[in-house]
């Protein structure tokens, strides 16, 4: 049985940003998910990641705090309780300009090349 | 662009229990997801889902209050920051024992069927 707190997954540091950290929570190797992940950003005040694309979606949900969300070439606020489904492919980056930490998950389907 | 709040999703009884309601948050209708799909459930005290099993998995992730989440032969609290990966075929079911609202996100995959 797969059931954690987030207390007990690794921050980890993202290098494609400032100030912003992931946990993979739910994944093939720690609970044998087969079909999409889990994972938690927090992005700290001043912290971002920078622009990027790649071939697969992101289903987001805002847990605390707020911060801009960039998809496309337009710019959005993202607060607490918000969601955000970012298609395959569209350039997509986030920056928080707020004075506390920017919390969300992001679901994303399992890589094929694990 | 698909950015929505939770308010605007309309919230629908689930007949499959008491006192509980689902909010389909992310789906291939209204966004375009085509792998999996992001619901929101608020379990009332005293409300519950029943116990039942179905051939897909469900990643889940507290919002909000607590409640009792029974997998397999077992029951867990899971309270606000908890997650869980519950696998296919595998009975589960859910019960508010407390004073407030459970909230928590849970994501399955695109139904075959649709």
């Amino acid at each position: 049985m797969y059931l954690k707190h987030i207390s007990e997954i690794k921050e980890e540091v993202v290098d494609m940003g400032k100030k912003t950290t992931i946990q993979w929570l739910i994944t093939d190797k720690n609970a044998g998910a087969q079909n999409y992940f889990m994972r938690r950003f927090v992005i700290k005040p001043g912290g971002e990641i920078f622009k990027h694309a790649h071939n697969w979606e992101h289903e987001i949900y805002c847990l605390q705090g707020e911060g801009i969300i960039g998809v496309g070439d337009k710019e959005y606020t993202m607060k607490k309780d918000m969601f955000v489904y970012v298609p395959p492919g569209v350039e997509h980056w986030y920056r928080n300009e707020s004075d506390e930490d920017w919390v969300f998950l992001c679901i994303i389907p399992k890589p094929k090349q694990k």
